[in-house]
């Protein structure tokens, strides 16, 4: 078994590797000077199992096409199985063709990773659980969603409710009430009939006189967190807080979320959050016990399943 | 251009025939004492466009065989391109990896089409919109929904509230609910902590003194819709409507749903509704003008997105 | 090593088992009300050597799919190897296009295991050897014949005859004539000139006088065994018997088999023969011993074809 | 519509364009001082549809690799559809694994013809029926059965029976049987249980008095052919003919032939047959028409069936 | 036929759209907040002849996605054929495997196009003609060598010498020094022997009191022509200028040439040179009319190579 | 691990085993007298690692079938890695398409062993380096190089200059001029513009007084070698000695070059040297250690690239 690292999470990577006590596989990657991606693997592999772990941040089509090159440069050189370890999984939520003439993405990725060579994959919370089927090769779906949940149900669960910030969301929230043992709102945003620009938004299901726990996959730009946060406290909430496995938290997501009605935003390290996006109202959970456990487990050929029922 | 009919739904491929003005293209079909499946094509079909309309009714391993076998039969006899179409796609249901070691069969059955030789497909209201992600070959999913919301916009929608029978189907209640301008409630089910095996259903928004329709994409034991139509009604709900595109209903469905809560039932004709299924309640609206106008745009190859549009 | 088994022929398969001394692999199978075909694997079975056993029993279609499902289903929880474990291969008989634009569907089936997964296929007595031409994965044909010519020449062949029932099976019969050391004949079955509709049965080579023993790979109906023995008897043989590896037994073949000519018919146990299939006149053997040391010898990556020079 | 001619079997070819009133595609095909085979296609053939004829001629792998080379060639420069026309298929009589750890050869040319770019066959006579299955691409195959039965009811049948030369020709002779509407027969060849190396002849069917017609699919040595004339003399018919497609008359076979007991041998051009192989008692029918018809079929998109009753 | 444009090199596009006198299909692209590609087609494209411009201009790996997206919209939009027009190709300079554990980086690119479903490739002056070989689909590649020995024989060619600026450009220098009727020098770059670090350049050939002409296909860092042009000097030529096809001019070199010694240098527009690369010693031809012509020819199916013979 | 011997080159395959300690696998292979090529492998090689020896040697078509029929054995005989191991790789040097309507046949027969089931390949001095692209399997390509570089610089290099027959060879030749720390010489060949059939031979560089080494991948018809020799005697050279990997040596080769201007023509037994071949002035070394090495390692899983640098 080796590990490699793209450049793209090399801190979650350095904690899987230390969790499973080995070393990070030897490798060097940087970009020539006309801006094509070179990667030189540096250690024999021949007859290896090999486990590359790449998340899908930004800028995203860099790490996608550092991984498949990666994974070429494995097949070739004879490794004998590669793994690829997507923490967030590239262009996920493109995953239906919700308009003409538009690309499934996320299935044009599974494709572009078949066509490199990848034999499996291992990721975490896909934003909908469909995408699993977009690929011939077997596929491991890790769920932070008990991490979560450890952690707020270690801060006290009374008078709280869990929200979703939508429609789309409900089916992920109530899984979250579920385990949580809460009750349920959702944010129905639709927009005026009188005035297309304007957007209302209604809560179905009481908040009033709670403590609201809005769950969602990610965060991008914030914003539909945001105006969830905002629709709670004028419905009546006492407090706000949010949970959520991928932080991409882009653009000016961070400042904005920090100045929001939420008084803690917890996420996971699925994607690197460093520099400003460290604003001081984000609390972030690790994965990395999470995906050592699992890889240890795919090298040994034991039952993930197991791990699922402990860890979801 | 020819169109071929498995044994699954002549009725409606008759009615698509009609509306096209083309006869149902020769075919012999039929078992074996072996219990095989024999087909052969009567026609000679070399460089035609094919369709071969056969949806998943009961026995559904036997509708599926026997479209594999048209297709192959067809591909052989060097038809130039066969588009399966499917009213109700098969084992839409099993479009996720929800426990251990179970088979994502939805995607099975693309891999099965597209090794039969299917050139593309031509479907209806997918369980879910990432199934689409499940082919290599292009896909037109088709929506009934506006022909559903036709038929009850046009009988009134004063007061009325759309109704989602759990948490999963709440996107797809939302735009019904959008397309109708009208609010809406969730189900929401939950075991009873103190005993397991008692269900405990809660109401998510308001429907008291509201006419209910209950929206999901497909009926089959009915168990869920009747549940939801009992809860609705404990709610303060004054009347209650469903509509649903597919129309299993499997095993007693329908006498069930006859003595339910339910005064109208709106499905369409994806599936034969035929003997015992005709109940009283049941209002069945046709979706062959639907599949009929695409099959002719996709022979022509004009754009389908418009026919969208103008039936979504 | 693990062997699961199909719902077409559980008492072979725990008789393969039981000569192997290991127990069956544990995995749900069931029909959903909606008549969809449900697998769950209940055991992990990442990196390990599968054996899935499922004949071609009636209804037909159904064990297809189911056996689809479950290589499915076992692939994707990352089975290392898949053998398919096929005692009679489904639609053995449509091997070739011998009409226009008809599906040779049992390479249509070939393309379908292959699909799903299957890594290898282990089979009895394929109807024509070509079949094993229509795989790319590596297939492992046993044969029965020397089981059935054990039984025939343990019971003393003076005076005896072997008959291909037509021209199409000279070939097959030729062959146990060889191993038994008997001379043999064929029945020639052709349309009346004059009456379209009347058959005409003459015997090519000597049976008056002489013990028939009638040679197939399978019986469906039974008619054209029946006739043969038919024409036998007229032709002056003393006594007529059968053998024949896959015993399908189709309609009423069982009662008219019981009531024909035959003294005696011997079969193997590849398909089930229970209730009223099981006529005094049927004498069946079995093949499990063959197929557990068969699967010993692929799981151990021993030479099969030794056993074949053993058995054969 | 352009016909390529690799350079196995030219005169047939030629025959063929001729028939269709169409030139030759100029083609450049040379090898060089090295061994490696070289081609040049001489004209554009952008989006056109493309006959490449060549047939098994000895040396077998240089004709087959040369057909190989001149697919790839054509697909590369953008042909819209290339069909191999295959008047004897390559390798056809290594069908089957009789032996462990042998090549089903006919199945690889199958998969070679489909690598280097083959859209479609068109062959004639297989051994096997089967082998048409080991392929994904549309195959036709026609007979030239029909041409051999003309020539021989046109010479007067009394008296006449069809021979077998042995049990695995049994299903062709009884083809050519059925539609001569003559009697049959078989040789039976076996090992003297006494002396292993001696062969013993036995016909199955009576042949004494009577004229005897040998029917098989190609003849190579000839060895077979000239035991089974040999045999027939012996048990007392009284004249002996062969019908058989290909004329491979490998070796010194012409020699053998011209000096055996048949009064004449009828065959075709599927294979060239000049100089030293065209011995005064052969016939040589044209199968040109036949091939020329179905290449004017295919390409107009037009039934062969049709072309089947017609000459079968 | 329809031309759509990536973001990559817009201006070539409208040049070759108006040498067609076609417009550019409507296609929105945008990059989300989350950095993630979107691609919408806005035309109808069923059954269309498509072609999709776009060079591997920096941003290399964005150009990349942003084309295997835009063919995936259009393949599952049905288009009938796509051709993938590709002025510079991307990663071709990662042709071979000349270190360990390293990807053949232009064959996944291969790999990459054929898995997002295009059907064909246009491209022009690959660094080696092999590339041609890494797909399964035509590829077409055009030369702007004509266009650049026209450029340079307009201009007098007396005393002038073809230079090639390493031995791996003999071959492609060779070629230009035949078309223009020049003889050629090539220029020996070693390591000092006894100082590592140091290079030394030797040229090969004569250059004394001659115009050099340095011929490359592509200018990247512009580092190697610099120094070919110091070191002609220094052996005395009486002048130095450059043709090159792909004007990377990557980092500084756009400074650095203008520096350098060359009087001029010549290349083409299949990559954008725009703002600070268009220094003065440039000449910009342009390869969009041979473009323009090769897709006229492809749609209209007529021979290219025709056109290679007027241009190369 | 197992070796298994075409009949192309046993001489080499008896080395490298003898230097493995191993003996060549037992295999049956000849031609019928239908020309057709068989093969049967009497061994078992259940789940085993076979290397398969096939040089391509004159006959090339007869040598390159049988490696196919081989590797299609050897796989559908349940081999777990099939390595096909090509001293001379076929048709080397149709690597591009120069001509318009050429194939690219070493991409042809890169999928040609791919679709014959090949999992990985070893081969030696491919003509271009972008050959290895060709595959999607993995190769190891040694280079006999060192080997060559070795026995020449044993020798005494004093006054000694590299040459390159032509541009195309400049390239290769400036690696062995590196190596052995030596200036280098190309020989120009151009057409006299006054008469076409005349070649005007140009030496670039300095070779007058020196000991002149050419070097080239393949030796075929010995023309070019010949023609640069006598250049070099022309231009003042000393003393004419070749170095060439594959020694195809076709036709009058051998004779030509005894009777040339060369003192010594050093090249490998990739390729059979025998009888009217093995000329006075040719030197052999074996290739046979740095295959048997690669084999080895291949095995064992261990890094080849140490190898290479050890003999590069």
């Amino acid at each position: 078994m080796k590990i490699f690292c793209g450049r793209s999470n090399p801190e979650l990577t350095r904690e899987i590797c230390a969790f499973l006590g080995v070393e990070i596989g030897k490798c060097i990657i940087h970009k020539f000077k006309n801006d094509n991606t070179f990667v030189r693997i540096e250690e024999n592999v021949r007859g290896k199992d090999i486990f590359v772990v790449q998340t899908s941040a930004i800028p995203v089509n860099d790490s996608l096409m550092e991984l498949l090159i990666m994974i070429d440069a494995l097949k070739h050189a004879s490794a004998r199985r590669v793994t690829a370890v997507l923490p967030y999984y590239p262009y996920v939520r493109s995953d239906k063709k919700d308009q003409p003439r538009v690309s499934i993405t996320a299935r044009l990725v599974a494709d572009l990773l078949e066509a490199a060579g990848a034999d499996r994959v291992l990721t975490m919370n896909l934003h909908s659980e469909q995408i699993q089927g977009f690929f011939r090769i077997p596929v491991d779906q890790l769920l932070a969603s008990r991490i979560l949940c450890g952690y707020f149900s270690g801060n006290g669960l009374d008078d709280c409710v869990v929200v979703a910030p939508d429609a789309g969301s409900a089916k992920r929230a109530e899984r979250y009430a579920r385990v949580l043992g809460l009750p349920m709102a959702i944010l129905d945003k639709r927009r005026d009939p009188l005035n297309d620009t304007v957007e209302i938004f209604h809560i179905i299901g009481d908040v009033a006189g709670k403590r609201a726990i809005v769950f969602d996959d990610e965060i991008a730009t914030g914003s539909s967190m945001i105006e969830t946060a905002h629709a709670l406290m004028k419905n009546g909430a006492t407090d706000v807080r949010a949970g959520a496995v991928h932080a991409i938290l882009c653009g000016d997501a961070p400042r904005r979320l920090q100045k929001s009605a939420y008084r803690e935003i917890v996420v996971t390290n699925t994607l690197p959050v460093d520099g400003e996006k460290r604003i001081p109202k984000l609390k972030i959970l690790s994965v990395a016990q999470l995906f050592g456990e699992a890889i240890r487990r795919i090298h040994e050929g034991r039952s993930l399943s197991e791990l699922f029922s402990l860890h979801q």
